[in-house]
């Protein structure tokens, strides 16, 4: 039974391992698609969320009967508590690269607004933050967990200086609102991405120390 | 054992109908506060934040100790790891109102751009939507839960109208590019408030009924 449990746990991990570089590759197609202008690649993103959307059902309902058959003792519980948590943000990163792919297509319309720099440096940020915190969920590394915490702040700041950009050109050419605007839509559905990988690395830390960063309540 | 466990139950549904009380009023004083202009009622949103910052991490406690201690059956752990996940989505509404508050200090600095009619109305059904999917999870309701799914789709259609409209305030004066964005930016809060509710929605249907819609599986 024991190695029954062990086994199941190595391929839950390996699970979640695939799922998360299915979650990368659609952020880093995503905006490809748009930086490259070719369409077709949009629709391998698409397949990619099909395969994901499957891939949540199976991990939750594997996850929930593995409890359910080896009642496993507190940390074995918290980890698998934390591998459906961690199902559900990798879900959503999909969602959030289908947002992208959506804006990317009404942008590929139209010639590009601008060339894009700080776009593309957000998804290679968030696809490496997403790959982190999967490691260290699965090699149970805190370190590498708050390193993926502490890259969200730089994604923010890449939002935020988007958006001011942006704000110049639909202030200076109406014109451009339109396009503007959906870029900066993308620009947060970047941000969203890594927040989920943020709660990912929060939850990380919080099971291999026990300690509850999600809302700084250990530094209070 | 078997009555403390029911006790426990009864115990975690109380919290959870709090929880999501505090949302609720969240959602409906951020959007107040806007409309009524009046800065002060965000004071009591950040605290109401606090309060569910802090009950998220005991429900989550909570909830993994009773799965430790009780060990329960299917249909029990099935019901708990729900919980587990329903606190993570009204955590983030909470988040989300926050977001609202934030965007409604920068419009409160200047008159308002226009009367605002869609935006209430969003967080009405929005607030309505997260009430209704908690009562769904503790009475067990599959077919209330299916209703707050259902409306999602009113709330997505009121997003596009305010998104729609205030573009045709920002091509013809882009002195309202500032405001209208930040109006843009609190439809689209509230659109996500009521994605958590579907969420939640979706996950008592899948409780209750064994059938994943979440990804319209089923229909498959």
């Amino acid at each position: 039974m024991e190695r029954h449990f062990d086994e199941e746990l190595k391929n839950l991990k390996e699970k979640l391992l695939y799922m998360a570089g299915l979650a990368e590759t659609m952020i880093s197609d995503s905006v490809k698609a748009l930086v490259e202008q070719k369409e077709d690649i949009i629709d391998q993103v698409y397949k990619n969320e099909d395969e994901i959307n499957l891939l949540q059902v199976e991990i939750d309902d594997r996850t929930i009967k593995m409890i359910a058959l080896h009642q496993p003792a507190a940390v074995d519980l918290r980890f698998l508590v934390t591998a459906i948590k961690i199902n559900s943000e990798l879900e959503r990163m999909g969602d959030q690269a289908i947002n992208i792919c959506q804006a990317a297509k009404e942008l590929l319309k139209q010639p590009l607004l601008k060339p894009l720099i700080d776009i593309p440096r957000m998804a290679e940020i968030a696809g490496q933050m997403v790959k982190d915190s999967l490691d260290a969920f699965v090699q149970q590394e805190p370190e590498l967990a708050k390193s993926v915490c502490v890259r969200d702040d730089e994604v923010d700041d890449l939002k935020d200086q988007v958006f001011r950009e942006l704000l110049t050109y639909m202030m200076s050419d109406p014109g451009t609102i339109q396009r503007a605007m959906d870029l900066i839509l993308i620009s947060r559905h970047l941000e969203r991405i890594a927040d989920h990988a943020t709660n990912i690395g929060e939850e990380v830390i919080f099971m291999v120390q026990g300690k509850d960063i999600r809302h700084h309540i250990t530094e209070k």
